[in-house]
């Protein structure tokens, strides 16, 4: 199974999950990785929901092999602004040692090299006394609204499998390995305002109303304090710091913050008080703005008040942060804020999610005394060194998995997660791209990882 | 010439003058308009300018006869957003005793009743002693930029004519007309932020960097107080207060505040400091926020820290206020107010433009000693009682005609304002209409203006 050429046709197919215009797009996606999963050896079936099937691959195996959850998710960010990228989104390309296109490294790349490694690995040992559960959704990108069902109907056979083991965070190089400890949740709202009837002149009108702009404006500007901070009744709440061990791995990441300064090129980050950048992204909440409309937009200039607005929001929350008691906090904030000359609506996005924490180790959870989940964490300690020529580093990331958070809740399963795009890699942004060095060093441990995994005791 | 018939046809010429999309419209139009004028029995000129050309259609004769200069635009705003249009908005329709598409209030049914009028007057007095210039411009819609140029030029011809008639501005309804006494100015820029040097992933970077719209939101924010107050420094020195008799003209309007209120449908007015709505949108500047944009605006979620943003921006200027000083006082502020996380961009709208005010018989310019001046003011009273079966107002509008202004100010000619569309005309708007009846009883007007004009005594 050639991992290049499998990553381009899979990338090809448009899987777009939050809009229904790329509904073939996902079918396409979904046929092409259940062929994989089949080619590798696996049994594959395809589980219905309300919105997009999720894949499972499986290999089945008496209960004494210990029994690997492999996650991944063939939906896709949407690609737009198009004009941005260098080539096609869904037409990808190899350059300069990576494959460029929609999906390549969130999360198609980064799920295939475990396809492959266990197409590999079975081709090379038929044998081998390990159960696998690939678990391929269809939504990751749009909060998994679908999972919560499935996880109720599969609640068992997860249960008594032993870990999950994915690779949906970022690392710093393909030459620095990060073992991902924890996941920042998410909950999100989109708020309209609507102001006059309809679009008024502003000449005519102009002076009269609350401009929704300006009102929608004064709204989010509230938000926030000077310092960046968030500006919601209890949003901080709970709130709790990073271990000592955490901020100390931290500073082993091999980027300054006046690096990652320059790597995003402002002229000055902005963290919320108390953490530096580094730190922020990983171990502080957000509340940002994802998108904002209204008004005329077009060329030049056409002078109304627009009748409607519209801001999407999202926070990251970090543990002693509960999903539905944040998006209240800020739902209650945004209300009592709009002004009386506005009417407000707000949506909530699909899909929120916990925070997820699972330091290997340091951790006392009960669950992390399963001995095949220490032996994961061994085990790609191991197999990330060998594979990539140095050791990984253990770290928190920013971005949320909402099934991660949501599979540990229902099953008590925890997760080992294996960094593979990096800050280069341009997610949910144009130019998205995978680097094939990557991709084989990743694969050769995950080959490594799931070989002397085999046959290892269980209690 | 019928009018119903020829604005149907002209409103199918899409001429929105602000997208080079819509060249074709723009010639459309301009050729449509031409061809009526030469039917009227006009002597057509076509005067080039870098964008869209002017129209000038001439009756001329012996220099002691009066020169009236009737002034149109054949341009149009654009007519998104087009699926809140209850009939195409290139494809007008009658539906109410009304003519429903772009540009029907806006300005092609206001200028084509005074073309209308003209033709029926010729037509019954081929020899009438009264010159006539048509001068229907095609770039009201984006701040007439080539119209300084055309006025040096023409600056001459102008001069010597007696005034301006023309009819852009508004009425309660066709059973209360309005001479409008004066426009506020206009000015008008664009501000754009960039963030980070692509769109981020909000979970991966969330927390290290100034949002771009959180930052343009703070900024929007800061430029008005809870008041409804402009927030910028100098922004109302000089700001001349509205006359005694202009506010109690205002009384005579047959709408409350509150009809008003309900009219716009919002649950409060939002007017400056100082005065009502009603006096806020004719005699008080403003600045408003014409359209703003940035991030994921499509359907769902998609989870972005976007990298540019912007914001479009007019200031309605009022008598006191200089555009020049007010760009510039605007650009210095956004520019002290944005935050060093992010880089600011400011573009300078088309065609800034000053107020006018001239108020009838009240005024002490020189120029309105033009006896023919005073005389349309006086005929256009009795006319308008007659055809409307009730005396206008006289009252100054929120809107501006960019090149009333300037017309005075390099020609002293004065401008007398017939207002022709209505609140329910939905100017810049879905669904713009205009009332056959207003139509009917303007030709009527303009009609019975002219001839009676024809042969005053100019000194």
């Amino acid at each position: 199974m050639d991992f290049i050429r499998e990553l381009i046709e899979y990338v090809k197919h448009p899987s777009v999950s939050t809009d229904s215009a790329f509904n073939e797009g996902m079918t396409g996606a979904r046929e092409h990785i259940c062929g994989l999963l089949k080619k590798a050896g696996l049994e594959v079936e395809v589980v219905p929901t309300p919105l997009h099937p999720i894949v499972l691959g499986r290999r089945r195996g008496p209960s004494e092999w210990p029994h690997i959850v492999i996650y991944g998710h063939y939906d896709v960010q949407p690609a737009d602004p198009l004009n941005l990228w260098t080539s096609p989104a869904f037409d990808p390309v190899v350059r300069d040692g990576k494959i460029w296109g929609r999906g390549t490294a969130d999360n198609k790349g980064p799920h295939l090299t475990a396809v492959v490694a266990v197409a590999q690995l079975l081709k090379r040992k038929p044998d081998l006394p390990l159960r696998i559960t690939f678990l391929i959704e269809g939504e990751e990108e749009i909060g998994s609204p679908s999972f919560p069902e499935f996880l109720d109907k599969y609640k068992k056979e997860l249960s008594e499998s032993d870990c999950v083991l994915l690779s949906d965070t970022a690392s710093p190089s393909s030459d620095q390995i990060v073992i991902t400890t924890g996941l920042r949740g998410i909950i999100g709202l989109e708020v309209g305002l609507t102001g006059p009837r309809s679009d008024l002149h502003s000449g005519l009108h102009g002076g009269a109303v609350y401009n929704p702009i300006q009102a929608l404006s004064e709204l989010c500007a509230s938000l926030h304090d000077a310092d960046n901070a968030v500006v919601i009744d209890g949003f901080y709440d709970g709130v709790e710091q990073p271990l000592r061990w955490e901020r100390e791995e931290l500073r082993k990441l091999p980027m300054t913050e006046d690096e990652y300064r320059r790597f995003l090129a402002v002229d000055e980050l902005h963290p919320a008080p108390g953490l530096d950048a580094l730190e922020a992204v990983r171990f502080a909440p957000t509340l940002e703005f994802n998108g904002i409309g209204g008004g005329y937009q077009g060329k030049g200039s056409k002078t109304v008040i627009p009748s409607k607005v519209f801001a999407k929001i999202t926070c990251r929350l970090v543990p002693g942060q509960d999903p539905v008691d944040i998006h209240r906090k800020v739902a209650e904030a945004i209300r009592a804020r709009s002004p009386k000359g506005v009417r407000v609506e707000i949506k909530e996005m699909q899909g929120n999610a916990a925070y997820y924490v699972c330091p290997p180790d340091r951790s006392n959870t009960p669950k992390n005394q399963n001995p095949v989940l220490a032996r994961v964490f061994r085990e790609a300690d191991k197999a990330i060194t060998e594979a990539f020529g140095k050791a990984p580093l253990y770290l928190r990331e920013g971005g949320s998995v909402p099934i991660i958070g949501d599979i540990r809740r229902e099953t008590g399963l925890d997760s080992v997660m294996i960094g593979l795009f990096t800050p280069d890699s341009n997610l949910h942004a144009p130019d998205e791209n995978f680097e094939i060095k990557m991709a084989e060093r990743a694969v050769k441990a995950y080959e490594l990882i799931l070989e002397r995994l085999a046959g290892s005791p269980r209690t």
